[in-house]
């Protein structure tokens, strides 16, 4: 700065320290040498609970049963990456192919997820909230199905949760039903959202693309039924995707030349061919 | 656009799709109704492979073993959260009060991770590869280390994986060492951290601030031992504190006004009080 | 990656290119040793257009008119910096404090624009339109202006670009408002925004908050009066803040100290005292 | 959150506002219905400065000589858009095929800066700065060139300010100079640049593809001489490209569809064919 005026240094009428200024915090206290999340001291939760667990005290404030907790785990997974062909994927590569900080392609990635790609989590709760309130009121689950399908059909919309850009059915969406079965933590979000499944089908003319539930409308059903709020099912849907995200980030530094112009469509797979978990991991 | 020139379609001279073009991936293959993560079907990994070992698999190509497992998992869980005294936790706080979408503000906290924040990991494990070397050439571990923090002092620099703002031992440290041991993946790199740590506090001068080896540090020195590189250590790093930014980010939305200056002084902690873990989970 | 499984390359069936994935582009056209916006060589507006002019023409496709030139920059000028109390700059400041790279800095910053913060410039040209269609329609701009203002009131609402958390005047709309008369584009917009502050003017009971045409509502009614579309004005809205988040970010790490706690409150100004410009500008 | 512990509010010790929490800033002041950017009212400068000569005067603290004026505006002019070949601008654009908000692909699209692409401006003056050291010391310009040059031959690199992916003669490079010598501002920094500019041409084996200054190394050596330091350089650049982003994003929105896989090869350009700028703007 160079400053022909002489510059003034103002002094601002002291502001006072109001109790309304004041806000508050539940997540996690730190103290000298003591970091404690939730009241658990962060050392001792390391070794004793997964990341999964991990993150689930953080966001809902208590541990989770072990049922749930395995329900996190799998959600996160089924997640965690898509490929190229996502768009996210893309605008991190593009931000890496230019030598960018990891972490800065990471942030690009994230902003990638908009109205069309990830948003679907929190509508999707609303969707098959609002079907519920039918059941309350006394519809049957199928007619809820339909006036909810009808609904969509009106504003010209794909039901939230349902289709998908390459698979007709989606084998992380069949899984996780198959997981949330075993662990007894089925009910109303999951039956419904498979009665409106059924009912797309039977609406279904042959010859249209069919519109199987995705892993969006899973996830979003799992958490309706073991009461993570949608907000939450929102942001476990953005961490599930950020090891993708900085993994093919990761990769387009160390295996392309820098800022090269990136073709989706010109790529080849050169990783394992399809294999098996080995028997003990069963 | 109200162009008054009459618009001209340029026809762009046909490029060919060229071998060179080309370009590879061994990530993810995505095929009809199947999803290959480094050549599994990820719906196998649901249920059967927890988030940080599917993290593992994306990022080192296998599956850990059960120890390194259990080491990724206490990394993650170490670095979750560190409340609200991050800038790169304020910079999510200070998007989310404008309303921003949960995703903008996550990114917006990744970007807060800079040269003098959550940048030490990279810069720790070749620190420590650096000492490693001088042992390798006939050094022991204690010279080496004495050489190593001479070299810091005459740049005027701390030791990278050393110190701690608010911390005068870092608890978490001294839990995932203490882990590294007991699952038997110990090696040089924490040998070599250690010797550091054992030279710094001979050379501290009573009154002075102690300089411990802090989280970065310890997850530098581990993942040198169990061949994790440098850049997905940091790759690690950035995801193990998306949930902490992201937690920050809806309690903001949750709990706070919007548009509200955010001082982080003026916050109380009204969370649970210290507690321990129950028995079962021992 | 260490794969124990042989990597196989899969050979993806040749995909062509088919006249389906052309897409166009209408802004700039690269060739070799030429670069043309809209047509125009780039060399050749260097020196003759400003950068306001410039940002027309890539927006609007077209060269402006002196006028709408002038009020292009003066919209760019008044929206340039707000010191340190927007959300946006003090993320930006957060971010910087770690050392990352302005660019990260910057990003920061713009993604603290959210639905309370800067998002109003496309929804105050929404409102505007609705109440220029019931005058359309045949209602006087007054009857307008109630039924508009009485909307807002019946959803608990401020009405978009009106008050300000600072001014009880904004003096930027002020001017704004008066250059658009001395150049003679003002119109329906501006007469619907002023018929609206007037209307506020009177409902306002003494001792409430003033709510008068703040920044946001006086650039929305002047892009409304040149024909400049909701989502440009936005971007605008955007470009002319960007100088300030990149002044504060450099002012940052330049002036403090790294990994500060950032207290907006405790801030002091001790720049020039407040000037006026020389005679050869006025 | 559901505590089956009973919450505590943890009263924190009344923490005394020190003098040493102080900072400072120089930008600008916002008193009630007053905004002081640099002391001067911001509804003053509106109408009176251009958009690139507030800029000039928020980063260097006074106004520009007229001259400088027309350099600052010729300067952001000169980097405005460079169509879609950027890897900054494909970030964009893949973020805003997912319906995300116009900031948040800005944001992408600014990440998408590296150590590649936009960062040559910094290290440029630094290696002026190195040549001028050395005619300081007595070098010819000639010699200084040719031991600059020596440098980056013994590390492999490109020279910072020269070489283009797509243009073998840089244009806004040349137009920038030209103004710079009219203006009377040219002085050793341009020389220095010129001087490096021959010396390479004169290395430059016939076939091998030659390296003439680029418009960042224009910039870099332009900011030199008219004083702009190294990291406002910087500023400037990520300031002037804003809008090109801006616009890429939004013309992906209004154009194309939702959810495309964007392949840069596939593009057309379909807007005015080449034009020159009409008599009374020249």
């Amino acid at each position: 700065m160079n400053t022909r005026d002489k510059p003034t240094v103002v002094a601002e009428p002291r502001k006072e320290r109001r109790k309304s200024d004041e806000w508050r915090t539940a997540l996690t206290r730190i103290e000298p040498n003591k970091i404690l999340m939730r009241g658990y001291p962060l050392d001792e939760l390391m070794g004793r609970l997964t990341f999964g667990e991990a993150i689930y005290l953080l966001f809902m404030g208590e541990l989770p049963s072990p049922g749930i907790g395995r329900l996190m785990e799998a959600m996160l997974v089924s997640f965690i990456d898509h490929g190229i062909t996502p768009p996210s994927t893309l605008a991190a590569r593009n931000t890496a192919t230019t030598g960018a900080a990891l972490r800065a392609c990471v942030a690009a990635g994230l902003l990638g997820f908009g109205k069309y790609h990830g948003g679907d989590i929190e509508s999707c709760i609303q969707f098959l909230d609002n079907g519920l309130d039918m059941v309350r009121k006394g519809a049957s689950l199928r007619e809820a199905a339909e006036r909810l399908i009808e609904g969509c059909k009106e504003n010209d919309e794909t039901p939230p949760g349902f289709g998908h850009r390459f698979h007709t059915r989606d084998p992380r969406a069949a899984r996780l039903f198959q997981m949330a079965l075993e662990l007894e933590v089925e009910a109303e979000h999951i039956q419904m959202i498979r009665a409106v499944e059924i009912a797309l089908q039977e609406h279904c003319v042959p010859g249209e693309k069919p519109l199987p539930v995705n892993i969006d409308g899973a996830i979003a059903a799992v958490c309706g039924d073991i009461g993570i709020p949608p907000s939450i099912a929102n942001a476990l849907f953005i961490i599930s995707r950020v090891p993708g995200i900085a993994a093919h980030a990761d990769e387009e530094r160390v295996r392309q030349n820098p800022m090269r112009q990136i073709d989706p469509k010109d790529h080849t797979y050169d990783g394992p061919s399809e294999r098996r978990l080995p028997e003990r991991r069963k």
